[in-house]
């Protein structure tokens, strides 16, 4: 025993990830070697059956490193690594309202059950102790990327930030900014636009302090929606956005009453995008969460922008928001990624929004009266929300060069996933809902992962090749 | 020690059922006391805190019974039992597919992935296999009542029967008819209609055999669905209905082509409900799953007759089926309960049938253009999908006398729920992904757990006073 601490990783076995958007690349007997920052820096795909620990070897020893300074992970037969969940659209604050929505809408649920909640965080204690159990929860479902909105308390989004990067979720952080005195209630908003700018710098300072490359934790914009911010809120954001390309959040068009009520408030604009637009929002940096009921023009003004759009799914059924169409979302050329929206989404879970993406797909399936093309096309594939669920929601957040898929180059952010086997006398082994009888192929085995996996199938969780989670 | 085995049951704690449809009962530090035939003979609610205990001996005392003749069940803080639920509509033969849909829709669902599996099940060791993985499956969703599908396959549906039986399940089981040469394939359908009634007979005989009075297992009649068969064979069946007043199950209105399908094949009935009403299987006892698309001709029909609905909102969605009315199915008179239709629909649990009760709902009531009361009454609240899963599953089979709530005279079908609890430091325990912070109430624990809980939330079932499953 020399003491010392391995810090490379080398992980044998399958690997899965999205190739595209319509393919799921395969990759079995292969090798991916992670050095000390991290990083992948080799790969050997398919060394053939009962080569692959030789190969490994053979490797490492062509890449210098000793054998001490490496961790070894084996996927089991059955088991393989996928990349890391990301989720681009939760509200870490909210997560204890998780299932808690009745039958509210939007601005209801906001008034009703939200405001109340994220007000009640400017409590150090009960942040701690709530934004703890959301990181550890998403984690533990496979979430290697965040993007949460946290509250409009300044010390409590820091420790947002500095919990994410103490337990090792890669995370963007964003401080809600929300001054306008309309919506927005007495005992719950900035004071004013000058607040709500100066409250953010000092978040964005916080975390340049704790983590100044923004390697693990990044801060984010994040104007709460049109209808709770000022014209000169939103003004003042976009300057900052500008300074340092920074990653902007909101919402839009989630509900009908929601495009109402901003249509009332910004008349001089022509529409819900055309108002962040107009305040210089709409950036290739912003995540635009739902984006239920846009329009054709401002889906192209969107585009024409490069903002991205969180898919919110769980979220637009629960409270009753709407169908989003991610097929025609990306026909007009805007790239997608998913959001669990936690707690208009009663589920932590990227697995389980990519889910519910298949789902409302096939709501908005059925909405196309004639049979043919148009009808089967707004069905998205397992292969498609899973790709929404890493490479999607990559793109989303400028982190498609970084992480999302296998490649040299790319970060070790991933997942060891692990299925239940049910022997011939029909009793299973290993844990989770998702039933393995031995004749299914590799797409089979990603689809009954997808519809009934859950965290119990998540073995292991790296963030930039540490080990954040595992099963005990 | 006396060697003697207890067979009597008192349960101590909380007890949740649905008092109604629109409400929940809560009956805090409670006693039920289980006799020895798994018969509640006795309640006492809300004994008061401190008192429970005491209370307990007290009742035991009257009852005349010897505390060495009862197995005591304590609920901790937080835990509670519910009635288990019921499954109206779940083909066990499919089970390994759960999740393998693809992008099908109902009759290219049936011939790509449905009938090959079914067929193979009449390999004895496989059925075995499949249908105790199942069951097992089930139970430890809180399944304590399925009706099921299996094949038609004699042998191997007796099997099912036996495998209820002995793991102590309540079912209904159904041997599958379908004797029509036009959808079902050559290497998969009863030779004849004779052949159909014939093998329907020797299931129900054998189940006579072993469960006389169908205490546990009951045979029930199982048309595929009328493109399925001929109208011979629904005749005959339909005979053996009145002559021994058993159970019926089938499918209806799921979907659009199988709709004209219905109408080429049955030119001379006026609706599809009709086509069953002319060849005497609408009855009080006849369960039929989906009804998406029923008119209000149909429904008023099946009102008229008895029958009832299996509502079956996972499988709907999943292999866009479309988006069935549960509030408009009970304003019409017709009684609704809760179907998991694996493996149309890819969940096993009947509580993720309830959630997903709760989205179809919204989507119902997305495509009410006018905001207003139809629109808002067409939402399914958290109660009634409870409802839906417990005491409307039991109207559904016909059981509401023995199961679905806690009641003197009822039989003990239930379970012990337990969720996990995040202590201040965010860190949780107990398993299981609903987090209670410990200010939630009743009200919001129900919620939550409706909406994250799974099978690790259900730490003990009981049939009919038997534990027939209980986590590790």
């Amino acid at each position: 025993m020399t003491g010392r601490q391995a810090n490379k990783l080398v992980a044998l076995g399958t690997f899965v990830h999205c190739h595209s958007r319509q393919a799921i690349e395969f990759m079995h007997n292969s090798v991916v070697c992670v050095d000390e920052n991290g990083k992948i820096v080799r790969i050997e795909k398919e060394t053939g059956e009962g080569r692959l620990h030789a190969k490994a070897h053979a490797v490492i020893e062509e890449l210098g490193w000793h054998h001490e300074d490496v961790n070894w992970h084996v996927c089991e037969p059955g088991q393989f690594f996928f990349p890391g969940f990301i989720d681009t659209h939760i509200h870490a604050s909210q997560y204890p309202n998780a299932g808690i929505f009745g039958k509210s809408t939007l601005l209801d649920w906001l008034e009703t059950y939200t405001f109340p909640l994220e007000a009640s965080l400017a409590s150090l204690p009960k942040a701690r102790q709530v934004y703890t159990a959301c990181v550890r929860r998403t984690l533990a479902h496979g979430t290697t990327t965040a993007a949460y909105y946290a509250t409009i308390d300044v010390a409590a989004t820091n420790l947002l930030a500095d919990l994410c990067l103490s337990i090792g979720q890669r995370a963007f952080v964003g401080r809600v900014c929300m001054d306008d005195k309309g919506l927005n209630p007495d005992y719950y908003r900035d004071e004013s636009a000058e607040a709500s700018i100066q409250k953010t710098k000092e978040v964005i300072e916080h975390i340049e302090s704790v983590d100044p490359s923004f390697d693990i934790v990044a801060p984010i914009l994040t104007p709460r929606f049109a209808p709770s911010c000022s014209k000169e809120a939103m003004t003042g954001l976009a300057e900052l956005q500008r300074e340092k390309n920074l990653a902007v959040q909101t919402h839009i068009s989630e509900n009908k009453g929601e495009i109402a009520l901003v249509a009332k408030l910004f008349p001089d604009s022509d529409s819900y995008a055309g108002v962040y637009d107009q305040y210089g929002l709409l950036t290739p940096r912003t995540v635009l969460a739902h984006a239920v009921h846009v329009t054709t023009e401002e889906a192209d003004l969107i585009a024409s922008r490069g903002a991205k759009v969180s898919h919110c799914p769980c979220s637009n059924s629960s409270i009753t928001s709407g169908a989003a169409r991610v097929r025609w979302l990306w026909s007009r050329g805007i790239e997608v990624g998913l959001g669990t929206d936690v707690s208009g989404g009663y589920s932590p879970s990227v697995l389980e929004a990519a889910r519910q993406a298949v789902l409302v797909s096939r709501h908005v399936a059925m909405g196309v009266e004639q049979e043919g093309e148009e009808k089967e096309a707004a069905k998205l594939t397992v292969e498609e929300v899973l790709y929404l669920a890493t490479r999607g929601g990559a793109k989303c957040l400028g982190m498609e060069e970084r992480v999302g898929g296998f490649e040299v180059g790319k970060e070790w952010d991933a997942q060891m996933i692990g299925l239940a086997v049910v022997g011939e006398d029909g009793e299973k082994t290993g844990e989770g809902n998702v039933d393995m009888f031995g004749w299914e192929n590799w797409e089979e085995r990603m689809a009954k992962w997808l519809y009934n996996g859950d965290d119990r199938n998540t073995k292991k969780v790296w963030v930039k090749g540490r080990l954040v989670h595992e099963r005990k």
